[in-house]
C-alpha cells in the first residue's frame, strides 16, 4: 500500500499542533520527515515524530522554541535553538548558510541546545537544489565504542554532504559513523539473527554476533575502525566542540527533562561554486565525474553501479509518482501517536 | 640509526636545487616532507623527494612555477599552480585560508594545476597551530574500485582535518579512503604474505588475498565500503570539481610528461573558533573531549586508547629529541637520488 505524502503531512500537522506546535513549526517537521521517507530513508522518516512527540509533551523539548543568532558575520552564525526541535532550526541555519554562501563564497553556521533534527542529508540536499555544495552534521548520544574502547564513548555522528549535478540532480552521500545503524540490529535481534562481526560489541567490550547485546547496552562499532572513529571526532569538533553544544556525555537528543537541555550541536557549510569558480558550471563538472563513475566497468555479480543518493532521487521520483511506501515499524509508531494525541489513524484514509 | 632533521634537510635541499629549484622552494619541500618524517609517516617523507626530482628532470612538474590568483574574496581564493610541485603552492594556499579566516570565521582556499603535495595533515596541523581548525583534501591518481566496480576509477584521495587541543597539541586525523595504503599490499607482496580480503581486487574485479594482483593492476578497496566510495567522491567534488582541476583518469599526480600538466587538485578550509564562538576556548573543549575519551573502559586486550594523530604528535617530539628514523625503502631512495644529482649520499654524515 501506498501513502499520499500531502494526507501523511496533514495527519502529521494535526498530531504536532496537538503536541504544542504551532502550524508553521509543525508543517516544517512534518515535511522534513516525510520527504525522508519519500526517499527511503524510513528509519529517519515520520516514525521520528513519536519520539518528538513524547519529548515535546514532557517538556524536554520546548515547542515554538524561538532560536537567536548568538554572533554573526557575512561568512559565520552561531545560533541557539534555545532547547527547540532540531528540525526548525536546522532549516533556518542551512538556509542561512546558503543565503551567505552566496555573497561570500563559503559560509558556516553552527547550533547549539538543539536536538534530533532527522536526516542531515535533508539539509545538504537542500543546498544542492539551490546550486550550491552543502555539508551538515550533528552530535548525538553516545552508542558507540572509539576504537580500543569496551562502552559507549562517542555518537554514531551523521554527517552529510551534497553536490549539484545537473541531470542527475545531486550526489548526496549522508552516513552515521556506525558500522550499521542500531535499528538494523534491532531487526536482527527481533527476527533472531546473529549479526556479523564488526557490527557490535557486547557489554564487556568484546566483539560478538549476537544482536540482543544492543539491548544490554554493548555499544555499536565505528565503520572502518580508527577512519571511522575519527571521522565522528571530527563531526563532535565541528557540531559539538564549535558550536559550544554538550560533549559526549552530556548529549541527550531525545530530552524528557523539562528541567534541562539535552544540547545537541548542529554543523551546516554552504558553498557556492558560481562564486569560487565562476567560469565553470559544477554541475556539469558533477555530471562527467558520474558519467566516468558510472560507465566502469562491473565487478563479477554486481548488476548495477550507483553514486550516493542515485537510489533516494530515484525512490523520491517513484513515491512522488505513486505515492510512500512505509514500513511496518512506521505504522505502529503512528498508531502510538495516536494513542498519545487521541487523534484517529486509520491508514485508508491516508492512501494515495 | 637516528638522523638529524636539519642535515636531511640540507642535503634533501641541495639535491632539489641540483633538480632546479631555487633555495626557498626546495627549503619548503624538504621542511614538509621530513615533517611527515618526524612525526613517523614515512610513507609521506623523504622518500617522496625522488618522485618530485623525477618529475623535475623530465619537465612534468615545472621548477619555480609561480602560482597565481585566479578569483578571490575576503572567505576564498582560486589558485593557479601553474604546474609546479604540490607542496609550495600548498604551504601558501593553506596560509592564505588560514588570514582570511582570522577576518571572516571560515575560508576556503582551492588550487588547481597542481601536483603531489605530501600529507595532506601537514596543512591541517599547521593550521591547528596557530589555534584554527583546518581541513586539507587533494585528489590523486585513480588507484581504488568504486564500490561494484572491477576497476581502478577513483584516487584513494586524502582528506585530513586539525583541532586544537590545548595540552594534547591537536588532533590531525589524516587518511586516505582506501582500506589501506598500496605501499602496505606492496610490502605484503615483497615478503610473499597474503592479505585480507577487502583490501585489494584482482584485476578482474574480484576479492582477493594475493598481493602480486596489485602489480598486476588490481584496484585497491575502499576503506568500510560504500562509505569510503563517497567519501572519496567528496574529496574529488571539493578538490578536483569546484578547483577545475583535472576528474579521474585525467589526473597524473607524478606527472612526467614535459607537454601536460598533472593537473592536481586541493581543497583547504580554515575555520576560526575566536571569530565564530568567541565566548568559549576552543582548544580547551577540546582537551575535555579528548580526556572523556581516552578515560573510557578498556576492551579486553587493549593495551592504550589514542586519538587521532597521538602517536604522531609523541613520534614527533621523540624525533626532534633522539633524531629521525627513517625505514630501509627510505635509505634505498636516497640513495637512487644521489645517483640521479650526483650528490653525495653517506648516512652517516647525516646522523644525529
Amino acid at each position: 500500500m501506498r501513502f499520499a505524502s500531502e494526507k501523511l503531512i496533514a495527519w502529521c500537522v494535526e498530531n504536532l499542533e496537538k503536541s504544542g506546535l504551532d502550524y508553521n513549526e509543525a508543517k516544517t517537521v512534518a515535511q522534513v520527515l516525510i520527504s525522508a521517507d519519500e526517499r527511503g530513508i524510513n528509519s529517519h522518516g515520520i516514525i521520528r515524530a513519536e519520539g518528538y512527540i513524547q519529548c515535546l509533551q514532557s517538556g524536554g523539548i520546548a515547542a515554538n522554541a524561538v532560536h537567536t543568532i548568538i554572533n554573526d558575520g557575512p561568512s559565520y552564525a552561531l545560533v541557539d535553538a534555545n532547547r527547540g526541535l532540531g528540525i526548525p532550526v536546522s532549516v533556518f541555519a542551512m538556509d542561512l548558510a546558503i543565503e551567505k554562501a552566496k555573497k561570500s563564497g563559503i559560509a558556516i553556521v553552527n547550533v547549539f541546545n538543539s536536538h534530533h533534527h532527522g536526516a542531515c542529508g535533508y539539509y545538504t540536499l537542500r543546498c544542492a537544489d539551490r546550486g550550491l555544495i552543502g555539508l551538515a552534521m550533528s552530535t548525538g548520544d553516545i552508542i558507540m565504542a572509539i576504537t580500543g574502547a569496551a562502552s559507549n564513548s562517542i555518537g554514531n555522528n551523521p554527517f552529510s554532504y551534497a553536490v549539484p549535478a545537473g541531470r542527475y540532480r545531486s550526489i548526496c552521500y549522508d552516513i552515521a559513523m556506525s558500522t550499521v545503524a542500531a535499528g538494523k540490529i534491532s531487526m536482527a535481534a527481533v527476527e533472531k539473527r546473529s549479526i556479523p562481526l564488526g557490527w557490535l560489541l557486547d557489554p564487556d567490550g568484546n566483539p560478538t554476533t549476537d544482536p540482543d547485546d544492543y539491548a544490554k547496552g554493548g555499544p555499536l562499532c565505528p565503520f572502518g575502525g580508527y577512519k571511522g572513529y575519527g571521522l565522528s571526532m571530527m563531526v563532535e569538533s565541528l557540531a559539538g566542540i564549535l558550536s559550544s553544544a554538550a560533549l559526549l556525555k552530556d548529549i541527550h537528543a531525545w530530552n524528557m527533562d523539562p528541567n534541562s537541555s539535552g544540547n545537541v550541536g548542529h554543523c551546516f557549510i554552504a558553498i557556492d561554486p558560481a562564486v569560487i569558480n565562476p567560469g565553470f558550471s559544477i554541475p556539469e563538472r558533477a555530471e562527467q565525474m558520474i558519467d566516468q563513475l558510472l560507465s566502469q566497468k562491473k565487478a563479477p555479480g554486481v548488476q548495477r553501479i550507483v553514486f550516493p543518493g542515485q537510489l533516494e532521487n530515484e525512490k523520491e521520483v517513484d513515491s512522488k509518482e505513486h505515492g510512500v511506501l512505509l514500513p511496518e515499524a512506521t505504522l505502529v509508531a503512528l498508531k502510538h501517536i495516536s494513542e498519545i494525541t487521541g487523534i484517529i489513524f486509520n491508514r485508508d484514509t491516508l492512501k494515495k
